[in-house]
Formats: structure tokens, sequence, C-alpha cells
């Protein structure tokens, strides 16, 4: 398991398979890079001046939209993911 | 459904259709970038370093206009919409 | 209307017609960039870190002095406005 | 009249006739820059991030040494002025 | 013994022996620099600007993984330790 | 006399005489700037984001050792003086 | 006596004479800048914006391991010292 710091949040990628207009699927180098992924983990928040802990606004299962090239990579167990702070997820998906 | 998270909102661009003085319309890539849009939906808020949470003055509806180029653009279920930050939003038109 | 928002005014630049010496009027492009404003609106303040909400100095009706090149020009209904933070407003007229 | 915002101070500039070592009463473009002011306006101070409005510590009159550069010159009624922030005075002569 | 001030941590580095995929153990340039570590000592926390410690999330004997580059390595007794801020934390694994 | 704003000092340098190995006394442009200097007034303090004023740590008469090139000269009644703010102030030294 | 303000401490180095592999003194420029002190002066602490004063972690005779390159480099009384703020020392050594 991984437990996120502060408002930092583990997520997996969600990455759709793409055709093109003619059908053909991508190999993956070919596509975007993803803007999507699920909250698999949440910090316990922030601190702010004071002294008071701001929770989370997203929760474990949540879909969301994050800016691209935010947060670190990190593989745990095989798998990978990726560690953001919670400034860098736009919205909710739901 | 988008959820903007913090002091964000999803809105929705509102280009007007654009005519040249002698009446001509002006295809898309003629005009300038349209800096006016309509609220769709709003974030709770930001959280002040007091511990609490400043509702947003905009809300679902509100037409708007924003800085040109602030704001990130996602697509969402086939439709482009703009995520901006409240501080973004210069003023309500209405 | 236009209501800006939070630490926002619109104002509408006031623009006196100026004589050379020689008492000939000068044409736009000769002049100064204008640095006085008439308030048209005002928002209703930043929100502090301790959560309150600051009320603006100026209220509508003031000319102001403004710093120069300071805000965003916005076009509505035909007129032209300019949208400025108070902090760029050095003094009130009157 | 000219009322500065917040922590700004209207400042009129004091000039001193100088003299060189021989007695000669040098042309302007040959004197330093001048420092020193009277203040004939001031602000009503800043708001902190508490709320509260902190009055200024120079008040109408005072004669003040300023850092050099500082400030935004401005014609009001045919004279020149200084608009300043109060943290860019440095003390209060007399 | 070394105790850290203020929001820092003390960890000893993790690193795992790294076969190639025929198997060869690699010499240690040869493989990544480590982003896994044990936390052997932690710091009583930062002072809020409300004049309040707000204590470590992290605590002795955590395995961490923090971003890399970060913290400044110290050698201490004949061993190697790297000295973090826990904001350079990113997750807890366990 | 001078009264310094906020959390500025009016200091005046304090020059030790120097005399190289050989006992020669060297002329003003081979020393090193001076680094120590004797407060002769100080500033209210600075506000708080709370609002309350912080005194200062030095007072009138306390000889100090403050980071070279720091501060701002000015000349009041034909002497040199040097306005610093306290941050500027390594030491106290007595 | 020097008496450091806010958040700074006064230091003397700590230099262990240095063999290498060989048994061979370095001299002072062959080895690494020091990065141990010994703290001989405590300032009284920064002010948070809440008006407290913060109380240094650390005290005089603390042995401290500090960032290279940190602080300023004074003289007094024929010995040298460094003045450093207590946010540039890293642990307690003991």
């Amino acid at each position: 398991m991984l437990k996120p710091l502060g408002d930092r949040v583990v997520i997996e990628l969600v990455e759709s398979e793409e055709k093109t207009a003619s059908g053909i699927v991508l190999p993956d180098s070919a596509k975007e890079k993803p803007q999507e992924g699920k909250v698999v983990a949440v910090g316990s928040g922030r601190v702010t001046e004071n002294g008071e802990r701001v929770a989370l606004e997203v929760s474990e299962g949540n879909t969301i939209i994050f800016s691209k090239y935010a947060g670190t990579e990190v593989k745990y167990e095989g798998k990978e993911y990726l560690i953001l702070r919670e400034s860098d997820i736009l919205a909710i998906v739901g």
C-alpha cells in the first residue's frame, strides 16, 4: 500500500483504447499522454497557517482529470502510479 | 458531469457569429480568440489560511468574461470546455 | 452591465482634449496614453486569509488615476472599458 | 485634491538650492535627483490578512526621505507630485 | 545520533539488489538513483504563522518514497544518511 | 533628527583605524567596507498580518554588525548615516 | 559577546584533523569545507504573523551540521565565527 502525504493523492492512469478514423488501434507512443486517472489513495490534507488540516475534496475511487505533466511517476509492486498534489487536479468526472 | 475542484469553474465558450463591415461572415481562424463564456459548474471554493472555505462569486448559468489564454481546455463526452480559476474571471456580464 | 469580481473595478477612460502651446488640437496618436478614468462598477472586494471580505475604497462615479498599462481592455455593447484591480489605482481625484 | 489609496502617500518634492564649493548655483540637470519630499496627503492604510487596516506612520506636513526612483509622478492642476507607498519611505526628518 | 530540525527527517537509503533481464547484477553506477528510504529520525515539525508546531506524518521506522535529488547527504559515524524536508516525501510504503 | 519607519534603524558607521602588519595606517580606499555600526535611531517596528506591531530587538546606542552592502546611505545635516532594515542586522556586539 | 538577532545563531566551526587512506594529514586547502559547528549564541527567535516569538530548537553548546555555504563569516576579537539562520541548520549531533 502507498499512503500519500499531505495534500497528495495516488492515482492509476486511465487509458482508453483509441482508434484512428480508419479504425486502426494506435500503439502507445502515437497517443497523447493521458489526462484521466482513478484515485487509489488520498493524503490526510495540508495544514493551514492556522494549524488546521484541510481534508481533500477527492476520495478513493473518484475518476479525475488533471494537468498534463503534473506529478511524479512511481512503480510499486510492478504497477505504475502517479502521485499528484490535489491542486493539480482540475475536476472530478462523475 | 464535471465537478471542478477548489476555486475552479467549468465554462462553455460563447462565440458570436461575426460579420465584417461588408457583411461577410468570417471563418473561425480569422476571428480573435473568444473571451466570453457561460459557467456550467463551479467548485466549492478555496480554503484560506484560517481554514475557511470561500464560496465563489460566480454561479452556474452566469455569462462571464475572462483573461485570454487562461485555463485548460478539456474534452468531455465529445464537447469542449475550459476549466478556469475564479481569479482569471474579470467580470460577470448580465 | 458588467459586474467585476473580487477587488476589480470597471472604468471608462477620461481623455481631455489637448492643445499644444500654439493652440493646435493634437490627433490621438500624438497624445500620451490616458491615466485617468471614471469608475462605473466595483467588485465586492478581496477575501483575506482570515476569511473576511474587504470592501473597496473607491466607489461608482469616482474619478481616479491609475498606473499606465495596468488592467485589461474589454468591449461591451460597443463601448470600451478597462478592468483594473484596486491595487493599480493610485488615487481618487476630487 | 488627490486622495491616495491604501498605504500610499502623495508628496511634493523638496529641492534645495545648491551651490558648488565656489558658490555657483548649479542648473537643474547637474544636481542629483531629489530624495526629500513633503507629505501632502496620506491613504487610509493597507489591510492585513487579519482584516485590520493599519494607519500610516507619516502624516500630512511631514518632511520625509525616500528611496530614489520610487513612486509614480503625476501632474495635477499644473503641479507635479509623486505617489509613493509608505514602504518606500525611509525616515521622517524633523 | 542525529536529531533533525523542524520538518526534516533523517533517512537511510534502501537499495535493492538489481539484476538485468539476463540475470547479471549491475554495479552501482549503472543503476538508477534510489527513491526509497527508511526513516531513522524525525524533527519536531514546522511552526505555522499561528505559532503552532505541526507534528510530522512520518515516524521512525517508516519506509518512504521521495523525490529524486531532494535532500542533503551527510556522513555520520562512517554511515551515509540523507536529510530531507517532509514536503519532499511523496508517500509512506507499508 | 531622523525617525526611521517600520522595522528600520539609522546607524552611524564605526570605522576602526587600521594598521598593516608593518604599522602603516592605510588610507580609506585600501580598507574593506565597514560592517560595524552604532544605532542612533530605531523605528516603531513592522506590523504583522495579525495587526500587531513588533518592537525592534536593537535599541539606540547598540553597536551592531550588519550584512555588507545592505541599506541606503543618507546625508543629514552634513553627516553620513545608513538606514537599514532590522533583518539586515546580524548581531549586537556588547 | 555577539548576540544574534531573530532566528540567527553564532557558531564556531569544528574542523576535524583528517588523514588520507595512506595516513598523510592533508593541508587545509585540500579538505572539503566544514559542515559542522558548535553553537556559541542563539537569537531570541523569529516572530510569526500572529505576533508570537518562536524560541529556537538549538541551544548554546549544541554541535550541529549545516548547509555548506550558508551564513556570513564574521571576525570578533580575533576569532572567526559564522552567523547562520536556524533554517540553515540540518540537525543536532549528539
